[in-house]
């Protein structure tokens, strides 16, 4: 609740009391995606003496087949950091159903599974490499759990007002038909749940470790024929057909959650500590600004009018720069994800933490009534990827190779190298001359028309 | 800022002292719209004997050109209230042009006028008629004083980082450009201003003669080659032509708005008076759904889920009814607007306003862009119309009529008096059978291609 809020975020509370000292829980340990096992990687520019940073793409194993034959492809970044802070997890979600016995408070488990659905997620970290780890080693555990929680709910006609079937008055379906609360509806919350539940691991498991850092978070989760797309940050997730492109996903930056950033400074300014202005200008104010009239725009604004520069106006902006260079407090350049529980401004006390939200936005995808044809995917990919490419240049992309390569079992494997490789500035790219991203990328290919054929193999 | 927030709103500060006694202003007068000065009525309904409580239409009279030739038409509620709580306004913006003298406070109004835009606008009015035609009179001068703030930055290429033109660095310019802000950006940001000005001067009115209520406004504003409509509250415009509708303004409720609201009474629950529950629910609960699982939602949630009743869940919803019955605090159906400065929940001190906002949403519509054709109308009206027209039935409705009457003058004012008539329950009339609106209804129709034609008669 906002008592919460209250006590965690605003000065003049008690802090915490420290930890007691006792066995510290290990490091997280930096690690590659549990499906790159055993792979090989393949040279990262087309011209590698050209490119005496030239670095390695990889892909899994050729025999080690993820979900639905997705591809997938990363590399590194070009030296900003040591470890690669991108991550990915993939695999089948099977979702048990709990029965519940003659006392409400005994579950019986049912070992066996009831609804399986397919997992793809990557995690972009930032301040290391820790949170993103986390991320992929445990959010699919979140979801599972927050699934099995309204399973009952999930497979019903439509979601009982009661869970358990228990105690259901007649007139109660009526009602939930009313407010028109679908199965859907239940996984989106099931999503938001597992963000929220996975960044509190994230922050007791950092803290127990001494490490810091945090991480964006892009989920795709196929369930019952629809394709959940969650989305926490920058990465973008575009489903690519014939003749349609359609965004997945919405990135969450300091720019496109201004208003909501600037309202929450406003409700508690003790969260800026006097250090930062809250107002946006279109550039940083000088001591020779003072007392001109400028352009501003506060929190309850979408458009711009003017105001006479005062003092406090000259202050260090809440959120300064703009595109890829738009900052939060002059720190973090998303405003969703996970982890950040301890980030600070530098050589300050004014924390991130309450500036940003774990919840994800979720876009609902129903595959069932898209007459899928053989070359429809969706691309999924860290912000370094969506640096140099446009939607449109990686449909071409997709469009240019998919089709005379339908026998290749291996193609969407290639397709997401191939991606990669447009990143590193090759010659036959689409992308502008000289456009490489020096950021850690990693894609994945989901090409939907394996869904059907993969759920007639089982 | 949030410290004047929390004086106005939150208990335990002192209340603000009663004002010293003095001579009280007279109260707000009911009156039509100034435009319906000696018009005359046409009856409501096709068949009124069927109809006893037929109520007459009105329509300005046929010598009184509205801007752009624009149709306008009204009806009043059936009897529920005495006086028809819409208001309407319309006119010509005319913008002056206000030169700095040599010291900078000594401002030159320069009478003739430099910039000249089109204004139309609806108010639908709530606990009495008062806010409505106190925004009638006063929303087009706080727009037009807010518009000559920024004038110069409105005419120039775009908008300078200073507004008057003294002391620009060089660098400005450029500054101004990478933040992408255009005129009408400032346009937007003035009809932002001019609702929340507007709000406050009903407030003062509203306290100085003893009178209450609160009302919608959906603005349409036409200046250099562009229409910006403005909306706060549930009143609807649409954009019509041959073979395309698109809306101009969304809806602001308690549905629509829901998270908004919910957010607010998470962060500030002394709002609540521990008499509501922030969260949503399916329906009402009631003693016998304590200690099941129910399906909720909370303000950070878009899907839903399950929790355990408790008792503080039985209070009554911060958001009760959905669709027309939706309810903030069980009192109020729209969640934008102005007035409303002393609305309370009935019998208790729980304060509306906190939850209301002023600032409208403002659409822009590039018209230069639009190859205009002869039948092209924006429509603008109160809820009472959309409530039992769809838009594909009032394009419907103006593609029967305008292409067969394009030589009549009248066409424009003719069609407003039939899409009234349409939600009187006529049996021509395009909606279900025995759709028949009791509300006050009032619609605008714009021609948009008569906007070249009247600029180049001047």
């Amino acid at each position: 609740s906002a008592g919460w809020f209250r006590r965690r975020f605003l000065p003049g509370e008690p802090l915490p009391a420290p930890r007691p000292p006792g066995p510290r829980a290990s490091p997280v340990l930096y690690r590659r995606p549990r499906f790159l096992r055993g792979s090989s990687s393949s040279p990262g520019a087309a011209d590698a003496s050209r490119r005496p940073d030239s670095r390695p793409v990889r892909s899994p194993a050729r025999g080690r087949k993820l979900p639905w034959n997705a591809g997938y492809a990363e590399i590194i970044n070009a030296e900003k950091s040591e470890f690669n802070e991108d991550q990915a997890a993939c695999g089948k979600l099977c979702i048990r159903r709990c029965e519940f016995g003659a006392e409400e408070e005994w579950l019986t488990l049912c070992p066996e599974e009831f609804l399986t659905g397919h997992y793809w997620a990557l995690f972009d970290g930032h301040g290391g490499p820790a949170a993103a780890i986390l991320a992929a080693n445990t959010l699919h555990s979140c979801l599972r759990r927050q699934l099995e929680a309204v399973v009952e709910g999930l497979v019903a006609t439509q979601p009982p007002m009661h869970l358990n079937g228990r105690c259901i008055c007649s007139s109660d379906p009526q009602f939930v038909e009313e407010k028109g609360i679908r199965a859907e509806d239940l996984v989106v919350g099931a999503l938001e749940s597992a963000f929220q539940e996975c960044d509190e691991v994230i922050g007791r498991e950092l803290e127990a470790s001494g490490q810091v850092g945090g991480c964006t978070a892009l989920v795709a989760v196929s369930l019952q024929g629809k394709l959940y797309v969650a989305n926490a940050g920058d990465s973008r997730a575009i489903l690519v057909r014939r003749d349609e492109i359609r965004p997945l996903s919405f990135e969450f930056t300091p720019e496109t959650e201004r208003q909501r950033i600037q309202q929450l400074a406003f409700v508690y300014p003790e969260l800026l500590a006097g250090e930062f202005t809250r107002l946006e200008f279109p550039r940083r104010l000088k001591g020779d600004d003072l007392g001109q009239k400028v352009l501003f725009r506060d929190h309850h604004m979408s458009g711009w009018s003017y105001k006479r520069v005062e003092k406090s106006d000259l202050k260090y902006p809440l959120i300064h720069g703009q595109g890829r260079q738009a900052r939060l407090l002059g720190t973090l350049a998303v405003s969703r994800g996970l982890g950040d529980h301890q980030l600070r401004v530098l050589d300050t006390n004014i924390q991130l933490k309450p500036f940003l939200l774990s919840v994800p936005q979720v876009t609902v995808l129903d595959v069932g009534q898209l007459e899928l044809q053989e070359d429809d995917v969706v691309v999924m990919a860290t912000d370094g990827l969506w640096d140099v490419l446009s939607n449109e240049q990686v449909a071409w992309l997709v469009r240019s190779f998919l089709p005379g390569n339908q026998e290749d079992p291996y193609r969407f494997l290639k397709l997401a190298q191939m991606l990669i490789h447009s990143t590193q500035g090759k010659e036959d790219s689409p992308t502008e001359e000289g456009q490489v991203s020096y950021d850690d990328v990693s894609v994945f290919v989901i090409p939907l028309h394996s869904q059907g054929q993969e759920s007639n193999g089982h």
